[in-house]
């Protein structure tokens, strides 16, 4: 099988220009078949606060009413995202941007939860992922470039966790791929020691994972990576790693930067 | 040659939620390859007001510096393309939202003038259109939505008038497809007395479009219709008309609505 990459990034590079474009540039590099998927960042809130629209966070997940909707989907899937392709033509990527309703490529249901309504948050799985338009798009030499925000096929559009898209969409193209999934962020990969930035594991597995987040010894924004990342792992994605952002070309030409993932 | 409708909405449609709703149920409904392209409305003056941006027109064209560009490629690429492809994702019709950055479908260079600078603003011609990745997605059975921003391929977003996007796309797939380009807006057509609804001329030529201009009986809101639907017909486009948006399956059925634009 064809290799293929799925490449998560987050808001903190989003939210500083020059580390975007020394990302960009490396992706744009990339000698393979590929995918972006890009989270937020701290546009979102800014405009919030602009706009007076009180944000409210349980456990990490914003709580999404319908003002909050606007927002995320005019600064993920417009600005953000059109920004993102627009940079990327210009490096020579046939990048092509993607909200989940773009050809119903990433369908999601309301999130139920017993006590708290997350308002317009949507869960997805791997069902969710229209792995044939993706197919189409990348053999057409096109690469996807996507948003977090998805739909429900009933008119509405929902916010969806980022790491999750990528994870979900590279369990589903691990059918059609040889895929290699990267979590890219601003830590060399998983530290045993959240203090150290030179305590970088080299491999984690299933149980150690387990026995460090009991231990409170994980920084919490890694842990819906480290979620994603084994769940991906456990559904047939070859490879998957938490790398720094600065070494994705590194990764590519050498395959083993940052922490890799095993069962 | 197959038929393909490429058909524009602006902004009072979009405004207006329940008009929205009809007019997409009508477009959903057409059984023939087609094209949406769409205009802005109210919600980026809206957004701009509360933003603090000033916002400065002249001659009906809105000055675009980079606060103002942020504004409209949330508004127009975020918040309103990706809730018209929900909805009509829901209405059956396998639509994908398109900037003119994604996949290159739309390459614009910056307005040029002897004494104005109108900032991220782009203009467009028939060459500015990437035809081919246009027909994949229609062989695709994919249905584009376009907003009416475009880039430069050097990473920058521009803002495009939406009748220029629509009628320029129309002369580029003229090449392929037996094309219809349909202006819908809430007039029945062109309007001999703008006083009188009833006053509409069934076709208009260009001798008596200059006539009427001449005369000041024109709307100022319809002059870039007009103007971008003489140039669509003089380069290759089949058929158009300026129609009443409600009778857009009318038009479909029977093709005799509103006023068709004549050589």
């Amino acid at each position: 099988m064809q290799k293929l990459y799925i490449i998560k990034i987050g808001g903190n590079l989003i939210d500083d220009e020059k580390s975007l474009n020394d990302f960009l540039i490396q992706f744009a590099g990339i000698d393979a078949p590929k995918i972006l998927v890009h989270g937020g960042g701290k546009l979102a809130n800014t405009l919030a606060e602009k706009l007076d629209v009180p944000q409210q966070m349980i456990d990490g997940r914003r709580i999404t009413d319908k003002a909050t909707l606007d927002i995320v989907t005019m600064v993920y899937a417009g600005n953000i995202n059109k920004n993102i392709v627009a940079r990327l033509q210009h490096l020579g990527c046939n990048a092509i941007g993607f909200s989940g309703a773009d050809g119903n490529v990433i369908q999601a249901s309301k999130r139920q939860h017993p006590s708290i309504d997350f308002g317009f948050v949507g869960d997805i799985d791997k069902n969710s992922i229209n792995q044939e338009l993706i197919v189409n798009m990348i053999n057409l030499g096109l690469v996807p470039v996507f948003s977090a925000i998805t739909h429900d096929k009933m008119g509405n559009l929902f916010n969806t966790n980022a790491d999750t898209i990528a994870g979900t969409i590279a369990q589903s193209l691990s059918e059609k791929w040889d895929t290699e999934l990267l979590f890219c962020f601003d830590k060399n990969g998983v530290l045993e020691n959240v203090e150290d930035d030179h305590s970088t594991l080299q491999t984690i597995n299933k149980e150690e994972f387990l026995q460090l987040k009991s231990e409170g010894k994980l920084h919490k924004g890694i842990l819906p990576k480290l979620h994603n990342a084994f769940l991906a792992k456990e559904n047939g994605v070859k490879k998957v790693f938490l790398i720094n952002e600065n070494k994705l070309s590194a990764q590519i030409l050498q395959g083993n930067e940052g922490t890799e993932i095993c069962l």
